[in-house]
């Protein structure tokens, strides 16, 4: 099987120009295979409030009503989506810029309102998989924007970790698949005030007793849960790591 | 040579749900290999105007300085064009929302400053044929926003019309080319007061009598300009229609 290197980048990262710039370059220089997912929040938080619309988050997850929906269509698909395709087609990497909507490549059903109404948002039912390798295998390399559609003709807010981690498992049944999870610091840290404490590898075994432990927490626990599930759907390795180590041998290995 | 449909519709008619519905079932209806090119204009003067920008147009064309720029990739790279592929994929096309950006498929120049200084507008260079193509032949339907690149990191916004006649030319290498200009009367008219005056064929030199005439003028020149021109480079054929009438033998044909 071909490699494919898969890496999710937040906001912040794809959203200031000076680290986009940065973020694109090092993309760039990652060999083989390789697909972009991105956020775009702080930049759909910025349009919305300009417009007078008012951003509710629930547990980090934003209410997406109609005008909310319009906001993240335009940044995710729009703004942040095509900057990036024509800032890495400047460096020679032949970038599509895609939503789930594009080739029907990932479809999610609206999310079913139980304590919450989060709107229009949607969560992941299945991946496009012959489309999405076909394009990989014809050198395209596709960036995907944190949206999905319903096929009944509306599109839906999806988080963009989870297209990250949907779309890995999917494509892990053609390729040998990393998945590559950026944030803010340098991976999974055993001392929260020590940045350098990095956890180099991560079993499951070993997340547990350090959740026992409360040695991760917060955020961090969702994340690494996605990653255990990718890996128990034959993702090969989900790295977490700062957005400029990409392609390093460095971070935590979950594995 | 397959056959090849391509479609422009500008920003009315996709801008309002209404006849976006309409116009996606009756280009749906369209037999064999088909493309689209759409407008957003309108939709993008409310958002500049909704985020205090002034809109700005010299000759019918948008000035567009660097907000002008992000408010047009928003709305016709994200609002305008990701909701007809939503729509599209909803009736079983299968959709695929690009800007020349993506896969460089539309390399253009930022436009020279003579008399007056347009900003990021692009004047079309070179239309990647083999990509586009290949995406046809698979049978993918691309849904193509106003919007090319100049491959130094930059989006530049481009006339609809033109990226219509520019990529209808190129497709002419490998298709048997129908380019279909929708505008909101039948179709060329005889007399600009009796909507049913369509004028059935016209040739280049009937054209040029009937702009002696005045009897065509305006708009309608430049339009038609272009249609003979791509004709002259290939393209079997221009038809001047009403959206309602696309995939219908009504209208202008030019030739």
């Amino acid at each position: 099987m071909e490699k494919l290197t898969i890496i999710k980048v937040g906001g912040k990262i794809v959203e200031e120009e000076d680290s986009q710039k940065q973020l694109l370059a090092d993309f760039k220089n990652i060999k083989g295979n390789k697909l972009l997912v991105h956020g775009g929040g702080r930049s759909a938080t910025k349009l919305a409030e300009r417009l007078g619309i008012e951003t509710k988050m629930v547990n980090g997850r934003r209410i997406t009503d109609k005008d909310m929906l319009d906001v993240v269509t335009m940044v995710y698909g729009g703004l942040v989506n095509k900057n990036i395709v024509a800032g890495l087609q400047a460096l020679g990497v032949n970038a599509l810029g895609l939503t789930g909507a594009d080739m029907n490549l990932i479809r999610s059903e609206k999310r079913p309102v139980k304590d919450i109404d989060y709107g229009y948002v949607g969560d992941v039912k299945e991946v496009n998989t012959e489309f999405l390798s076909t394009l990989i295998l014809q050198g395209i390399v596709p960036i995907i924007a944190p949206l999905t559609h319903d096929k009944q003709g509306n599109i839906l807010n999806t988080n963009a970790d989870t297209i990250a981690g949907e779309t890995a498992k999917a494509l892990a049944k053609v390729f040998d698949v990393s998945l590559v999870f950026c944030f803010e610091k340098k991976g999974v840290l055993m001392d929260e005030n020590d940045d350098e404490s990095v956890i180099k590898e991560l079993s499951k075994n070993d997340f547990e007793r350090l959740v026992a432990e409360k040695v991760i927490q917060g955020g961090m626990i969702p994340k690494l849960e996605n990653s255990f599930d990718a890996i128990a759907a034959g993702v090969k390795e989900v790295i977490i790591t700062q957005a400029s180590e990409i392609g390093k041998a460095s971070g935590t290995r979950v594995q």
